[in-house]
C-alpha cells in the first residue's frame, strides 16, 4: 500500500514492546549473546529468544552463530529505515504548516 | 521498563499497520474528516473508525468534533517521540562504532 517496504510492518511490531525496547537499548552499548541479553529479564530463556526472533525477523538485529555461541548485534539501516518514515512525514507536514504561517504573516 | 515512556508501545503498534500509515501519510497533506479520510480505502466506516481510534489512542492523531464532522490532525510532537527513541539507540551505537574505528586507526 502506497509504495511503503513491506517490513515497516515488521520493525515496528518490534518497537512496540517494552522488553524488545530493552534488548535494542542493551544492544547499543555493544553486540551480547543470547545469554548476555536474558540476564536483566525475569523471563524464561525460551520467552527470550521469541522476542529476539521477532527483532530479528524485523531486522532491527543480526545474530550470528560462532560455535555454541550466538551473538547478536544492532542493525542500524533497518533502525534508520524505521525513523525514517516517521521524520519524512513529521517533516512534510511541519513544512505546509510553516508555509500556512508564512502566507498568513503575509500583509 | 527501564524509564520508556508506555505510549511508545501504542505509538509503535499504530504505525506497525499499513492502512494507519497510510492514514498519517493523507494527514501530512492536512487535517481531514473522518470520511475524507476514509475515502481511498476498499473497507467500511467501522473498520476505518477503528484505525482510527488506535491512532488516535497513541496520540499520533488528534481529532476534534465540530457539529457533526470529526477533523483529524497528525499530532508531530507525538511523532517526534517515536521518531527520537529510535535516533538516540541508533546514534548511540554509532558512536561505539566510530570510537572502536578510531582505536583500530591509532598508531
Amino acid at each position: 500500500m502506497l509504495n511503503q517496504p513491506a517490513n515497516l510492518d515488521l520493525m515496528y511490531q518490534a518497537l512496540a514492546d517494552p522488553t524488545r525496547r530493552a534488548m535494542l537499548e542493551r544492544l547499543t552499548r555493544g553486540p551480547a549473546s543470547v545469554s548476555q541479553l536474558a540476564e536483566p529479564f525475569a523471563m524464561s530463556l525460551p520467552a527470550v529468544v521469541q522476542h529476539l526472533q521477532v527483532l530479528e525477523g524485523s531486522g532491527l538485529v543480526k545474530t550470528e552463530k560462532i560455535g555454541r555461541v550466538r551473538t547478536c548485534t544492532l542493525d542500524t539501516t533497518t533502525m534508520q529505515q524505521a525513523e525514517q518514515w516517521i521524520n519524512d512525514r513529521r517533516t512534510a507536514w511541519g513544512k505546509r504548516l510553516d508555509r500556512l504561517a508564512d502566507f498568513l504573516g503575509e500583509d
